[in-house]
């Protein structure tokens, strides 16, 4: 076994300690990671207090947004050497027998996928623990290179922030001529402005933070509408070809949101709330309008959203903090006071 | 004007009765046609008790599923001559300069089409009235061929039960290969299986009355899942490309119903419930799902979907009435007490 460092919530609910645990011995296919940082993404915050009813494992080592350097590979490993700058997403493992796995969908395995922390191991030895840590051991076909050009701090959120909000970008194929909105800004909503740009499309920031709009046009959108302005979603009726919905809460009036969508235009809602929306079908029949979800993105298209981000020079915005800062960190984040994602500095552990 | 001959809901909520009216008289591009039948459409019951908030106008004569014979054309119409068998639908007009209407998809025309009853002219002149009568009058542009082997009283429910039905079966791309499931089977889900099995889809039955799989599989389905049978949601997980919900209700688990859609599947609502339906994104997150809508059909594919079901001999089950049996009908609708629509046989008023 191989001997870890990490910070782990050991109840629900409780504030995250420093905690030491021990990674499987690595099997032929494997990558062992040193992790020089680790993002923190919302979900941490939901999984480390059971918000999603999932029945989560303590003690738990959260992090799924992980960048380091290959320390060992073993015997069989092809894709990596000692030294490549790699990263870890949200997903280590899946069944790769079944039908969405075998055409590169494996972020949605139909007998459910290895999650990077909180999931049993396929092979039922343990439970996986995240990046929030010094070291992983992980089958290298789930593990992402990180071009050269970009920084491993700034790379970190790409592996679930960039990822997330990249997929329904590209499956909707956002680009020129296409308008998209993106509901909030925080981690996910200022990556999905800066990857929506890039791909050419005209981006509108739709927020109910007026103080967020300097920032949108800084971050590349072309408009900002704020939601809370009386008018403003009659006004912009029938607008958008697409609209990303980052804003993880039940109290959104969807109606008024589905009215901006163009006939057979798509809403996609990539957080998870923690209580069903109220959803009139109504805007829908009258414009064949669609209300969508989208997980992360596969290994295949997380590669393919790096090689972007690398020839764009796209990262997102961080704020490096020291592990012993990580409790901080997560009150901010509830607050919604973070510009606009955290990374750890792993090495500091 | 045209003296008209009716049934209408002089108030909200009240019984229909007999009711003399008049009709415009005839402009250059008008059809009048006797009409001989109409279909009693469920929403003609939401409308006559004004439940969707529209601020109805009454006297209402309702009725949108109307076929009969051209009985005068004036000067300019070239599309249709005195005894043509024809019907009108939903809609008797739109704008005709939106973005929607250029590119035939006046159904969802930006300034809003004017419904067959209920809504007023686009010359601000007269509010339109309904089927549920002996005359109307129509631009030839809104005016349907019914074909020749189709009988006039089975026709005419599918200028609404058959095109609501039809328009997202082939939007939605049915054919060879798909599974389809119909949710509901009423005036529109009996539509719906004909149709999706005519176009070569393996068909479904979604039903919570067990007492009604004969029915679905003599009208074409080649399965019936009864939705009350314990563990028949979890048992059919990630089989259907295609959902048509045709249930008007509320109160419908729709989690049980996404997690029977494939990844990338879809679920399209044509009927709209008088209350929000409670939806949780993650069914739709965890399969990159699609909650839809759908409303009618444009009057070219209207057209071309009276010429499958000519081609195919499709028409529905209908029970035909007399004019002073409409309030039992419609008391029998409430009840779900109809396989599948009834008719009027307006020639009796």
């Amino acid at each position: 076994m191989i001997k870890a460092k990490g910070i782990a919530a050991l109840k629900s609910k409780e504030a995250l300690v420093p905690y030491s645990f021990e990674r499987r011995d690595p099997k032929e296919y494997d990558v062992v990671l040193d992790i020089k940082y680790s993002g923190i993404c919302h979900s941490d915050k939901h999984m480390t207090r059971d918000e999603w009813g999932f029945g989560a494992a303590f003690p738990m080592v959260p992090g799924h947004e992980i960048a380091g350097i290959v320390k060992t590979v073993v015997s069989k490993v092809t894709k990596y050497k000692i030294g490549d700058r790699v990263g870890v997403g949200c997903m280590v493992d899946s069944c790769r027998e079944c039908a969405h796995c075998k055409e590169d969908m494996e972020q949605y395995c139909i007998s459910g996928n290895t999650l990077t922390y909180g999931s049993l191991e396929k092979d039922g030895s343990t439970i996986t623990q995240g990046g929030y840590s010094d070291v992983i051991v992980v089958n290298e076909d789930f593990v992402l290179r990180i071009p050269d050009n970009l920084p491993l701090d700034k790379a970190a959120p790409l592996l679930c922030a960039g990822i997330t909000t990249y997929s329904p970008l590209n499956h909707w194929k956002t680009g020129p001529g296409k308008k998209v909105a993106v509901m909030g800004l925080g981690g996910l909503g200022h990556m999905a402005v800066k990857l929506a740009k890039a791909m050419g499309a005209e981006v509108t920031v739709l927020s109910g933070s007026v103080s967020k709009e300097q920032d949108a046009k800084k971050l590349g959108a072309d408009y900002f509408l704020f939601t809370k302005e009386s008018g403003v979603f009659q006004g912009n009726a029938l607008r958008f070809d697409l609209i990303i919905n980052t804003i993880s809460s039940a109290d959104l009036n969807m109606a008024e949101y589905f009215g901006l969508l163009k006939m057979d235009g798509t809403l996609v809602s990539v957080g998870a709330p923690e209580k069903p929306l109220s959803i009139h079908p109504f805007p829908l029949i009258m414009m064949r309008r669609n209300f969508a979800g989208s997980v992360i993105g596969s290994i295949k298209e997380t590669q393919e959203m790096l090689d972007f981000c690398g020839k764009h020079n796209i990262t997102p915005e961080i704020e490096l903090i020291q592990p012993k800062q990580v409790n901080e960190a997560y009150a901010r984040v509830l607050n919604s006071d973070i510009r606009y994602r955290f990374v750890i500095d792993m090495g500091k552990i």
